[in-house]
């Protein structure tokens, strides 16, 4: 599809030794975390900096080639898979933080900088940046930007869009434009900033941004509250906001989900407990204990069989940890792990638990369920076998249920995973014919000829997960 | 321009007592409070529900006429201002707060409820919606969302954009879609919501909103520091937020703003200090008293002359309120006011202060400048008069020279009023050709025929403050 004229364009852009068109290259940046979803592209190129990235857009744009940016491939919605082929993007160059801006609580990154070390130099700085997606070890800022990632502290914080104050964005031409900057305030024209956010790399390629940072929590302190049944815990989250109090952090977990975590992580956790909630409070020392002796007492009020509080740091930090390793400990089950991220109100997380195990019941299914359920943002999680199609067939018509069922609930098909191509089919759920047809017009405004990340957010077929293409 | 035939079909949707064309009808909607704009329209309408709205843009799209969607014309960019004739359309039957979700912490509301009328409904129920633009008591929330407004709690809060969860939105095509929900975290497509807000009627009439509200903070405390010089005051605003404190408000007022505030308020403002700070901190108990104690010694560190903390809440009431009063203060001195917001990153303050007055001086204008220095948004003010064509001739060059200093320092040319009529002809210094390019293009995704308040945010020609048509 890159004919030689076209790759020699490319080289003298990129350099030689930044282009790279082997079948192994190609094949390492095929697929991405997502199952299911594996495409080849027609060659990886790693560009220098913003004005490489323009000049390869332009090349792309007059040759309608696809072009898809790439972090580190951890979003779990095929975003990053080449389903057209084309060029595969890679920021391993341009991945400098600029400038860590103390007076205005700014910092400035390149989109190849690691979410984790940025994240650990503004701490140094005892400054703080919220969004904490669970790979954010090895996920790039980037990739958070084109995802709008959300993580563990959104529902104090807020997700990555709240943390984005500006861009350098190149557009499908070639244009390289700037939005907001190191400002509070900014109504100079539409909110590009926002738009660029979460859209996948469908819009435009963003080359640096600018993140908004806060002073660094003193203290935090964290409390395991263990339930006899998932109603108790659901009840004990909205008594919690009902009293006016918002942790950093309120995470839930079912039993099933718990027991993977332990034979993973191996820290002794209740694995005896229908229901868990992960609880964490940041701020100033007076604020978190204050906080969480009403927590504490919320929890034992709510019919907590039992409220346990990490007693030192080392042990908050290993509760955390092990929760954000749901991932890669319930990936150890079976060959294929399908992690979801269907949304609903918060008050509706009882109802939305429920309506999860009854459905994996009906279909005869193993989903676990876990989430941030001061979000609202349930991951439930159903371990399977692709090569199983009969299986692979009910789990489709499963997560069709479930989808169906956060959206009756006033929910969303997706709170922090994106569209991508997992869930293109179900995006018009959500938005109806009207909502889509105004996103497409939106597309087509940045890029008429359909080569930013082809194939991504909108179906062009009813292509579902159980197709596997290899 | 609005034929017999349209005229019916219009009454026909929203009833005859809905519809006004006459010409005191007109001349009421005719002009906002941005001074120096006024072109009356061709009719008033006040559709009942959204079905009405969305059958009154069918027949406006059909027949190519303007729509003007209008608060309470708060606004100072002439955002409302029907230029191109057309129909101003008002919300006065859709002014209902139609639920407040405790549990969600969510209030869902019509775009013509007054925004104060709305903030005592959340307080009555121990939350919060921190937005608070000082014309708040008439201003309605529609009106906030089309301009994105900010206020004296930006600083720690930020501006309506963050507390706008979900839209209902009416396209120019009829359409009616919705974005968001109830929903912490939703990434579903683009983010609509936030393109929406802040675009000033140009993309699609709102016709709901669900708003996020926020736990009501304890207590607060207020203190209001005095300096001999503009760049003391300054530096400490650095010092504060190097600190990494964020008081809830962190205003700047220069000794003018001061003098006429206090004969007009006459609540015992220090006038003869240079420059003074008015500093608010919210929040639990023991954090407002820590916090303050450590500011009030920033400030006497700073080279405060005095530092007076306010000592009953109807003292702190007083002096918020008399800062909110500083536009009605300084349009009692001269025909015409006209207040913009330059802003710039926080730690240019001082610079771009001591930039306002050298051109003050420069064009013989009398400017004074108070604002949101916690944000770096400042409210440079020249009291003149409209009718004198030599004087306004400076005034323009004046404000010319103030905005290309704001993009100099890193800022824009507007923080919190928004574009309109006013600013149109400056966007392009903030945003350059490629990104009113971009903007553009989403204009006209949205929009094809420009119905949506034509003539605002992009200029049509070069026309700047200084020509007046009436």
């Amino acid at each position: 599809m890159i004919s030689n004229e076209v790759k020699k364009q490319l080289i003298e852009v990129a350099g030689e030794e930044n282009y790279d068109d082997s079948k192994a290259g190609r094949l390492v940046y095929s697929y991405d975390a997502a199952p299911q979803f594996q495409s080849m592209p027609d060659a990886v190129i790693a560009p220098r900096d913003k004005y490489e990235v323009s000049r390869i857009l332009t090349i792309c744009n007059k040759h309608r080639i696809p072009i898809v940016p790439r972090g580190s491939g951890t979003n779990l919605c095929g975003g990053t898979c080449p389903t057209e082929g084309g060029l595969v993007l890679l920021f391993k160059h341009m991945n400098r933080i600029l400038d860590i801006d103390e007076e205005n609580l700014t910092i400035t990154v390149q989109p190849g900088v690691i979410t984790l070390d940025m994240i650990l130099q503004a701490e140094s700085k005892q400054l703080f940046y919220p969004p904490d997606p669970s790979s954010m070890k090895i996920s790039t800022i980037g990739g958070n930007i084109n995802e709008n990632s959300g993580g563990l502290r959104g529902l104090k914080y807020g997700v990555t869009r709240d943390f984005v104050m500006g861009l350098e964005v190149v557009l499908a031409n070639g244009d390289i434009i700037r939005t907001g900057g190191k400002l509070a305030k900014d109504v100079a024209g539409y909110d590009l900033t926002r738009l660029f956010v979460g859209s996948e790399g469908t819009l435009g390629i963003v080359t640096e941004a600018i993140l908004k940072l806060v002073p660094k929590p003193e203290t935090k302190k964290t409390l395991l509250a263990l339930y006899e049944n998932i109603d108790a815990a659901a009840q004990t989250v909205s008594a919690i906001i009902a009293e006016k109090l918002i942790p950093a952090t309120l995470e839930f977990l079912d039993q099933p989900t718990l027991q993977v975590i332990e034979d993973y992580a191996k820290i002794g956790l209740p694995t005896n407990a229908k229901a868990v909630l992960l609880i964490e409070q940041d701020g100033s020392y007076d604020t978190v204990a204050r906080d969480m002796e009403k927590i504490e007492a919320i929890c034992k009020k709510g019919a907590a069989v039992s409220v346990q509080a990490a007693q030192t740091e080392e042990e908050a930090f290993a509760l955390t940890e092990a929760r954000r390793s749901a991932l890669s400990a319930l990936a150890r089950l079976k060959p294929t792990t399908i992690l979801e991220d269907a949304t609903v109100p918060r008050s509706e997380i009882a109802n939305m638990v429920k309506a999860i195990n009854d459905i994996a019941a009906k279909y005869d299914l193993s989903i676990c369920t876990f989430g941030h359920a001061g979000d609202g943002n349930l991951h439930p999680t159903c371990t399977t076998d692709l090569r199983n199609t009969d299986e692979m067939e009910r789990v489709e018509r499963a997560f069709e249920e479930i989808f169906e069922k956060a959206i009756e609930l006033g929910g969303t098909i997706t709170g922090e995973h994106g569209v991508g191509v997992v869930k293109a089919p179900y995006l018009e759920m959500k938005l109806k014919k009207e909502g889509i047809s105004a996103m497409k017009a939106v597309k087509t405004a940045f890029d008429p000829h359909n080569i930013l990340n082809p194939g991504k957010m909108f179906a062009s077929d009813s292509r579902k997960r159980v197709v596997v293409e290899r």
